[in-house]
């Protein structure tokens, strides 16, 4: 199964493609789609539909596995920003008629260390280990999208009832 | 010049395409997007992007007219959702290359009543009068879609130093 985890952003959403046979798994391809903040918004979001379809399409993933909604009620401008991100990013993912996942932030942090709170360094280290990586996952976005990405499977192989995406 | 005002939602994306000559102005369609409650994010918006399509590509606008970004503060979670409807609605203009022009709410009742805080049903009064319309615009999504696009006519109409503008 061909896993895509996604972080979401309008400046930089990071991705990361990955290969799970039964237990073991392996990267694809990782990287990021940046859109220029000179742009407007809807030249942005073009920016990002095209980056993000050319992945689908070069890799055909199965499902696409994303961050929560609600996770930035604090600083509602940026929540929102994300969320026009967030919107072109689950169409491309109804577009190619891949099922979407979504994954609380600390349950990422939970299924990947066994620690909700754990900091951002134990996650890289975490994601490198578990990809046989020879170096730390950079940037940040793409060692997000990485660890959500290998929820994708370690839900898919330890079944929990995580819940799908509904909303 | 050809303008589609849209009120953007999940549930119902309410649009309206207007053509304007000089000062005058008429309908040219109106309607609502709607997409199904009990299907997924990336369906509903696969729905809410076909829907949207072909409203651009049947009438070509020259503009696309929306309600600016940061109204809904005080209720994130509408927002956030609202924020995945916009950024799919953008893209539709971005994909089009049509430009987007954005009101702020007060914005729009002012330039159709002359006062910022107008109720809704002045509102679709004057939409029902600017537009010639035998009946009042309905439902309301249509409505603030059309008063949206009328906002794009007048602000062309009396041209950019508009915030200095008493109306």
């Amino acid at each position: 199964m061909r896993i895509l985890g996604i972080d979401p952003g309008l400046n930089i959403t990071g991705y990361g493609v990955i290969e799970t046979i039964d237990n073991s798994v392996r990267l694809l391809e990782a990287g990021v789609v940046r859109t220029k903040a000179r742009r407007s918004m809807p030249e942005r979001l073009l920016e990002l539909h095209e980056g993000l379809t050319e992945v689908v399409t070069a890799h055909q993933p199965h499902v696409m596995a994303l961050e929560q909604l609600y996770s930035h009620y604090e600083r509602p401008r940026t929540a929102i920003l994300m969320g026009h991100a967030r919107g072109v990013i689950c169409l491309c993912a109804g577009q190619a008629g891949i099922d979407v996942k979504s994954f609380e932030p600390t349950k990422v942090k939970k299924l990947m260390t066994g620690n909700g709170r754990a900091p951002k360094h134990q996650i890289q280290l975490a994601v490198k280990i578990q990809l046989n990586l020879t170096t730390l996952p950079e940037p940040a976005d793409v060692a997000d999208a990485l660890a959500i990405a290998l929820c994708g499977h370690h839900e898919s192989r330890i079944g929990i009832g995580l819940t799908n995406f509904n909303l």
